[in-house]
């Protein structure tokens, strides 16, 4: 899927379904840091009219899943408690390069993968019977968007970068990038 | 005006008008700070759903401006740089205490003084002759909304603690913050 070199783990599907309520506060993290990571692009890049103009869309899409999510968890009866951490994120990024221009490079193809890898988790989840059929609509429209958001993060290292070198680098973060989904897959979290 | 124990030097009006663009693009950043501020507000206390479902709202209404600001810079033929900082709102958050619940207080009046410094501002830019009529019914939106918030920060702030020791906090926090801006308005920035 997309630029992914592998799947999540069979079982995670069905953990994550099991704890419907702790999967949708992690996602309700997941959409607030995506929100604060656009607002973090066009503090690094305000020079850039294309990164602002799409980080300002994507920021308004986050925003709306956030509200949808949070609303979906008081609807369940539940609270958003604190952010746990994304382990997955954090160790992803790691590898973002400190120097620029390899820095803007390796910061959008790493939110494009985290997007590509979220869209997989979706497509799960919009499929997995267990959940219930509200629920899984509202993953399928969020697998759209997401796959959207991926588009635009790599349109975005194509428009400021020559292809080659995206295409390259790209291969080199998705592999680190499924290194690590081996690792995980069994938490009741969106990367988890 | 609202809570504030002073008047902007009278001088700082004309400086802002006499350098637009510089005025147009620390105030983008204020809204992008203003909107990061909200995602904050959120992270921090997430369990509240006063907090989150008003810092939702106030988050719209931010990343729309920036959005506004952001078009305006553009149509003057200029271009969005990097932010230079805040040295008003730095200082006065350097007040705010460090253990809750002291800090969620603090938080949230620091963050009503600086909606209400924005207002004052706003209506001295509303009401300058040298400013294009159209440019100043826009401050003149601004100033509405703004208001608007600095009541929410404040309702907020009464929601969770007694009114007394919330009068009390504020005043104390509205006369260092008097203190900070009459060292100030030399300056072609929104707090400057």
């Amino acid at each position: 899927m997309l630029c992914l070199l592998n799947h999540t783990r069979p079982e995670w599907v069905d953990i994550a379904a099991a704890d419907i309520n702790s999967l949708l506060i992690d996602h309700a993290h997941c959409e607030k840091k995506a929100a604060t990571n656009a607002l973090s692009m066009i503090k690094l890049y305000p020079q850039h009219e294309n990164i602002v103009r799409e980080m300002l869309t994507i920021m308004k899409e986050e925003w709306d899943h956030f509200e949808q999510v949070y609303s979906r968890i008081l609807i369940q009866g539940a609270h958003l408690t604190k952010d746990r951490g994304n382990e997955y994120a954090k160790r992803l990024s790691d590898h973002i390069r400190k120097d620029e221009p390899q820095r803007m490079l390796d910061l959008l193809l790493v939110d494009a993968l985290i997007e590509a890898r979220s869209c997989e988790r979706f497509s799960l989840l919009a499929a997995c019977p267990s959940i219930p059929a509200e629920l899984r609509s509202f993953y399928k429209e969020l697998f759209a968007s997401e796959a959207s958001h991926y588009t635009t993060f790599t349109e975005l290292a194509r428009a400021h970068f020559p292809s080659d070198i995206v295409k390259h680098r790209l291969h080199e973060l998705a592999k680190i990038e499924a290194s690590i989904v081996d690792t995980l897959g069994n938490l009741p979290t969106m990367h988890g």
